[in-house]
């Protein structure tokens, strides 16, 4: 039996990390075997890549970074991802497609339609398996930077300012509004048990868990 | 005055490297004013994935191998080709696109017309700016093998088969066919200065020089 292939989105600060680790840890109650990963990298070779994308002094165009971006997925998804849902594994994934669509065709390309139309073509033609469910943790962009600003190292992408991640923001807004049936959003206020019981409230309607 | 941007093209041994030094010796006695360029490659950044682009060792799939020389492509072009052209210069490129699509579209992937699509798209919406002439040197496979047999190291590219140069070959006699205003076929056979002639001819010709 095919694995669940999950993804989780959201802008910095909304706590996808420790709504990841505690999905983790309700599928191993349940006896689901999964495997978390991660974008960019989650494979060898991505993680490399992921380095130079990540690196404050890395000096690159906006289509060289999406390029080296999907070269890292591609790898992933055939290195890690496709070999772990054959063998029936669920995969939980921390950003895929989405973040590519929020960050760099709305944060960085506001939101440019022939941004988005690359951005699409690109995981039309290379992207060969989509998650079933992506969890978008929803917090108001300020809170959100509130409570990133409380970890140590700003990285490349955490450096940018607030208007940038209201842009980011709208996107996975819009990309919700798209396609609700792959897209659910969750309320990411609160504390993390609340956040944790939403997200295992919405994959256990999914499928179907007790 | 905008300069001019030339590609070279052909599979192993056809003698690009010696033809590019003789058009660009002629360019300088006409006091054209070149830049000397190859792919992948050709920009600081450019040459680092192509270290892992010709590495035997790099273990990477077709959509992943694609994507990166792509990559690659648009930081040569950037930061590289399209200033070089703005301030006047020639550009004189060692392979360009017309190698990735008898590379990875007919030599990898037998003429795959999935293949071709994914890499017309990559064209049409990442590389902003196409040779203006590509002198494409034509000698039977068996042939180019040979000589390119007496050279030192084989890359990754370099050991694979007749059977692949030979689709590869066909690749560029099938792009020729499409684009007969930009390909120009130069016969390949013969010594390097007969060669040079040819190839001089036909750029003298094209840019109305004596």
């Amino acid at each position: 039996m095919q694995g669940r292939f999950i993804s989780f989105e959201g802008t910095e600060g909304v706590g996808k990390t420790t709504a990841i680790e505690q999905l983790c840890a309700r599928l191993e109650a349940h006896g689901i075997d999964y495997l978390r990963t991660r974008e960019p990298g989650g494979s060898p070779f991505a993680e490399q890549l992921r380095a130079i994308l990540l690196d404050p002094d890395t000096k690159i165009n906006d289509n060289t970074e999406l390029l080296l971006m999907f070269a890292a997925r591609c790898d992933h998804l055939q290195q890690v991802i496709l070999p772990a849902l054959q063998r029936g594994k669920w995969v939980i994934c921390d950003r895929f497609t989405d973040s590519t669509i929020a960050y760099q065709g709305f944060g960085r390309a506001h939101g440019d339609e022939e941004v988005r139309a690359k951005i699409d073509s690109l995981i039309g033609q290379f992207v060969t398996q989509l998650p079933e469910l992506t969890l978008w943790l929803d917090l108001p962009v300020l809170e959100g930077m509130a409570r990133a600003g409380k970890r140590s190292a700003a990285d490349r992408f955490e450096q940018q300012a607030a208007a940038f991640f209201t842009r980011v923001h709208k996107g996975f807004s819009v990309l919700a509004g798209e396609q609700p049936e792959r897209i659910q959003r969750i309320d990411a206020s609160g504390s993390a048990d609340e956040v944790s019981v939403r997200v295992w409230q919405t994959v256990a309607t999914r499928f179907h868990l007790s």
